[in-house]
């Protein structure tokens, strides 16, 4: 009953069986391999976008890190909301891979409102070397919170980054679980939308640790290439890199493991409903906000689950009786134990 | 016949073996697996070191510049080779970890002489304010140019360093070429030769893209984990860059592939004795640098032969007669394509 | 009628004596002039700290950013009030100067309270490797809103940030405005309050361009000198530093100008208080913000005052008939030409 | 006797008066004073560039660092003599403010020649991912060993820089030593040599602390601006750097200065062919290379005079008999005193 993160959980077989299938004989190495051709192909065509430049890392914080690093000045600020994982869960790398620009929070909850960003964009009086320039907008997507951005709200948000001359960046660490939510097209949620460069997750839907960089406009291409290297992010053997991200892509597997979280997640949830559960958030994609019973939470620890608190530790003799918890769901935790979970919510 | 480096072959088969074996279930992520405990006890008993800190990155130029980070202040100079890795193809990572430290060049070959060192760091005026400060040594064993420091070389050169006070690093992305060739204990060519801090490379010997740095003296470790999330080579995943190390060091794997890579080193060099090539380096590992006469190498070349030349494109019309080129064996390559490459030599 | 900052009247005349009685003959250079000894040790006795490290720069942004660097690893964050100089002011000085470290914002209004400070600290979970580290409490002294910390208030925000084991430093680019307010001892403002690092300001007082920073843990000074030279911040002919640092400690000339301001204040902010105007702030030092009518600033500027509206420009149709404005006032502006401003915002 | 800087004389008479005369009332702050616009003014009429951008910092490493940092990115490196001042003196400064940029030295001389520069760029891969790509090329002028580029070798060192589209700047920390050399126009020595950034020193030749940046082609201007005020270089009461700067280009008294400065070093050197001294460069501006008896340098130093050593301390009992010297001469130092420590030497 592993509902900690969706980054624990195993490699699909599939992608493995690519992985050995690779594993022939010699291939260029750095991104030179003939599998990398036929990624970046199958990326262009499934975003419908025959220009745009493609490369792979092996981290969602390199792949924000890197992005963010090109499209952004050291004089600039990164407009995202406040539990964005470029300002929570990076360690200041977002800082260190634009060489010390600022990320300024825009308030409110995990998805921006365009208001919200409107008003800090505005108080952050560019053109003024007092203070730091404006500098790229980077919506998450799911967010955080385990919210989906609408195309309205994704519209209305780079709207108004496009009001000011901003770029845009969408960490997608979970991109394929928002567009399963959405049913739209990739294009539609992206460049259609409005974002210039995407952060294309698959370590956690069923990879191994491998991410890719979208820039729909390819100007800034070989800048990546050159600061993916000196952020010692460019992989020797990156044929091993390209087979997963080819094996995820054929056969809408990506989406198949998407769809599954997000089943997984709406069966939790529907069954999580029937329990003394109070569900904190409106799980649409594949994260759940919960808050439950401290003796409950004791219950499904002892039958081994695992979760993270959110409120305080499970032993604090003062805390509150119900406990909020954080459940995400991956594609590959069966349906047994997710009704075992349930069960053990119960009672 | 791939011979333009050891970083282009496959993954052995037992390490293929043991991700596979790795991918069940879930597993703590970011380096808290169980696998990486084991990995940690198994290199601190190869090393005779109980107390070493080890951590897993990807590449070898995150090793590099991570472990070198961690002991380099920003106002500080990093003394190496001039034709180390670090200055020579890392585009800038070492200074961009470090947040801008200097690379200082010890005049000469590819090994460091300690009169050499000695002279540089003395003239590298610690202390004035105006001078960058003196930070580590590096020393890479084995040498961009093929080379292997005896351990009485490598003890002159850190017996240097240690007069001035400072740490010293060891490149050790052929690490187990030279152990193999020297024939003597890990823990010999490390911290009982005045090592303070080691790459210890898998990826050209047989991993998909897996490094282990090693403080012997595990004071930096906290900062160096630290410095890896802010570097974005944290993999949630980590279980399976640990499948890979215990695997590599698993009966001896890393010591028989290195040893299988040096001996078809040795047995091109042999075969090449035999023909118009004239041996440019005294092979000591599984690098050779030779000068071939042109035609030898069209014909190399057209038979599918692959290696990098080091003296100007093959059509240059102006070009000299004999051209210098780079030889490096991996661990797979066949003796069938070591004699076929020599036939081919041979003419 | 400038009270647009108190940045831009002139230097003090017995400053421009010791300036011109300085440019006598040779003298060492980069601190090394016996003027900077004078300096060093009338700063020691005048915080009463015998083992203060003491270095002058020529910016307030230069005394912040380097002091900060010293107390801040590159991976960790600095936690400050939203409106602190150092977020708005500076231009990513405190990010580049540290390599890349964050500022957190400690919700609320100039002065945190010790309250929100404990709770952001408490919140920025040190130790997990995610996030950015714990670094040092910045306390700004004059606030940009122009409000005194009392020693009481001084001493709460550095006992929370005691009960992190972090270091304190203070911004006193008005350091001597709030002392006569408090009239208090040096001491008692800053190392016996819990501070171990002063940005001692002087160009908004009377120089030239000058500011101290004061270790009073002289550890950290070898390393602030190196940063202040990699800084491009250490002057060759730093005896006119020296020399106007010394005439401004000498006969309580500092004391002085910092009375005669807040007096200026005080004048000012009593003559408003006569008028249509409405005082947004308690002027504690040297800072009014006020609101006036928008036909009463345009007589104001009109009749030549210079000052900054802060609710927007006063030709804006739409705007509010109430507009805020800051008033600053220097040693040097005469009693006559703040009475004219009163009688000008009298109308 | 003060020969070791010419960083350590006086500031000149007419620039003191300058001060005293901007020393009165209010003034914009940050470089809006209305005597950088005349200052602007002059120097872009002295250089015949009227497009040019101009910006005024404290010192040759700010000026030298922010000029190099707004024409390199992070991942390039810049050329320039093992003896460079960017490289030598000055902390690392250079690679703080491009973010982590790298120095390649071109191997010779103070002076690079066309050949070693073209060689050097050459051997430096741009375009391939793992080596640092060719950034800008620096050239000092005066040399840090006295000698004077003529307009011959600048072409041929810009041409070399053009031919692979990199940008060249010039140190000019001495640039007015050396135009006082040459006997050419401003204009001439710079952009219609091919120079297209210039750090114009002020602080060695009489002024308190102020130099120049010019670009001849302003595009990099508020690029420029906003890394200064990142930097900490941006002063707030600008004024007083701008009345040094005007006074200095008011009638001719900067190349007044420089040429005092030249003859002065003419003066010495004639006067110490005279005696055992031996000449070790030919002066072409203000620095004298010589090698002098060890009595004859403790006859010096007993009498006062300031120079420093090259060759080892003085007191070394196992040194040479002959010990050389670097002896610098400013423009304020008198004749007399010249001729008393030629006096001294002949001894």
């Amino acid at each position: 009953m592993f509902f900690a993160s969706d980054n624990a959980g195993p490699v699909h077989p599939k992608v493995m069986e690519a992985l050995a299938k690779a594993n022939q004989g010699f291939a260029p190495g750095y991104g030179a391999d003939t599998a990398m051709d036929r990624v970046r192909a199958r990326l262009r065509e499934i975003f419908e976008a025959p220009e745009a430049a493609v490369h792979l890392v092996t981290t969602g914080t390199a792949a924000n890190s890197l992005a963010l690093a090109s499209l952004t000045a050291p004089y600039e600020t990164i407009f995202c909301s406040p539990v964005a994982h470029i300002h929570e869960d990076e360690c200041n790398a977002p800082e260190f891979f634009s060489d010390g620009a600022k990320l300024t929070l825009v308030p409110g909850g995990d998805k921006m409102t365009p208001e919200a960003l409107r008003s800090t964009i505005a108080a952050q009086g560019s053109g003024i070397v007092h203070h730091a320039q404006r500098g790229p907008v980077s919506i998450t997507q799911v967010t955080e919170r385990g919210s989906v951005h609408s195309l309205d709200e994704l519209q209305a948000l780079t709207a108004v980054a496009r009001d000011f001359g901003l770029k845009v960046h969408m960490d997608g660490a979970r991109f394929t679980n928002a567009l399963v939510t959405l049913g739209c097209a990739p294009a539609e949620m992206t460049w259609k939308s409005g974002i210039d460069v995407l952060s294309f997750g698959g370590t956690k839907n069923g990879l191994m640790g491998v991410e890719a960089v979208i820039f729909f406009d390819p100007e800034k291409s070989w800048e990546f290439e050159l600061r993916r290297k000196r952020g010692a992010h460019l992989l020797s053997k990156h044929r091993y890199l390209s087979a997963q991200m080819e094996a995820y892509l054929a056969d809408d597997l990506w989406l198949e493991m998407a769809a599954r979280a997000n089943a997984n997640c709406a069966r939790l949830a529907g069954g999580l409903r029937g329990t003394e559960a109070e569900l904190l958030n409106d799980p649409q994609a594949n994260i759940i906000f919960a808050a439950l019973p401290r003796r409950v939470h004791e219950r499904l620890k002892e039958a081994g689950a695992m979760y993270y608190l959110q409120d305080g530790p499970l032993e604090d003799p003062d805390g509150e009786d119900m406990l909020g918890c954080r459940l995400v769901c991956d594609w590959s935790i069966s349906e047994a134990l997710i009704d075992q979970f349930v069960d053990l919510a119960k009672g």
